[in-house]
């Protein structure tokens, strides 16, 4: 007999694609708090909502590396600020404000992250370290996504 | 008869390596003009030349979500630039400049795109805002890449 | 006779999912060598160990576009960095220090990289410009991460 047709094509490659995680805050207005997570409430992006306004925190859901940035504009006085990873400060910058030297100080990281964990941001110190500056037209900003999922922990859930 | 032979094997599944959009380029000597986007002009990359070097703007042709980051030399005065999206400033990066305090800024922010949006950075102001300093041995640069496509949208369009 | 059964289904599509390489290191004191790659030796994330802590390199494994960006603490001296590919600098980053005016500095680009290629920080001139500062509290970052593979010259190998 003659040989059977093709077999139908393969599925998709396992993708990435349908494993995103990203956020993109701003401020609109200076940093008043110290000592606790800066709350970024200006939303470039947030399609998952794995950044949460009201505690401005991010929680991870999917496992995986993650890269986070973030860029201030320094102004009126110095700034130092921690990322925070469950409690604990992993990254620090700091600049220092001098008068009529607005300066932009910026940082990021790779962080490999499980289900629930938190990074956020925080003033490291006092008030004499909060200068962290946004308006309408000078941004604050927190940036964040997934890079890769962890499959190997996810198959493991 | 004997049936025939099985059919052969069905094509592999389609892979999302084959959406890519990333560039990354750089500027020669210093911005000179205002109102208008910067045109970045020494090209690290540019693969798929969404990046148009002629008119300084980078076309979504892929639709979904795109990571901009930028750095500038600020010098030998002030600067204050727009991030710009279809003729809307979107984010502001300012840098005060004094003398012999050469300073450096960056920002960057995810944004989701349709295709046919433009994104590209401008002085945002008039000269005395235009500070931003390249050459031989001082980069102002401009990247871009899609973090991840709209699956969504390109099945619709 | 009649035709054979179809073929088995095709495999499934090629995953960028398998084909990773990430790294984020940092300094835990500040820079005491010119002329020779920065060595970082505080590692936030090294999964597949292409950044050698011992000679400060990446080596690039698997060909394709890589994303590189570093963030400086300047202190007590100007700073002014190379981003070298292979014993070439391709991209700088210069910023001056002024008494009690500590700043940030940061940089990134996009590379398209061969298997073997090499990419590390230096410091660009002599000691004078050598003001990367870290400790405890300050960080000055070094990251990388592949952001897509060159499949076309992975085949070719
Ligand atoms: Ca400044
Ligand atoms: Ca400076
Ligand atoms: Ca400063």
């Amino acid at each position: 007999g003659f040989p059977g047709t093709p077999g139908v094509q393969g599925s998709p490659g396992n993708s990435p694609a349908s494993h995103h995680s990203a956020f993109s805050v701003g401020l609109t207005s200076p940093v008043s708090a110290t000592n606790v997570p800066i709350r970024f409430n200006k939303v470039f992006l947030n399609e998952q909502r794995h950044y949460d306004g009201i505690s401005g925190k991010f929680r991870c859901v999917l496992p995986g590396v993650y890269f986070f940035t973030y860029h201030f504009t320094i102004y009126p006085r110095d700034a130092k600020v921690g990322l925070y990873r469950n409690d604990r400060p992993v990254l620090f910058t700091y600049d220092q404000y001098k008068e009529r030297d607005l300066d932009q100080a910026s940082g990021s990281v790779l962080l490999k992250l499980q289900a629930g964990d938190e990074v956020w941001l925080q003033v490291y110190g006092e008030e004499e370290f909060s200068g962290i500056y946004s308006d309408n037209t000078n941004d604050s900003t927190f940036t964040g996504f997934l890079l890769y999922p962890d499959f190997t922990e996810e198959n493991s859930t």
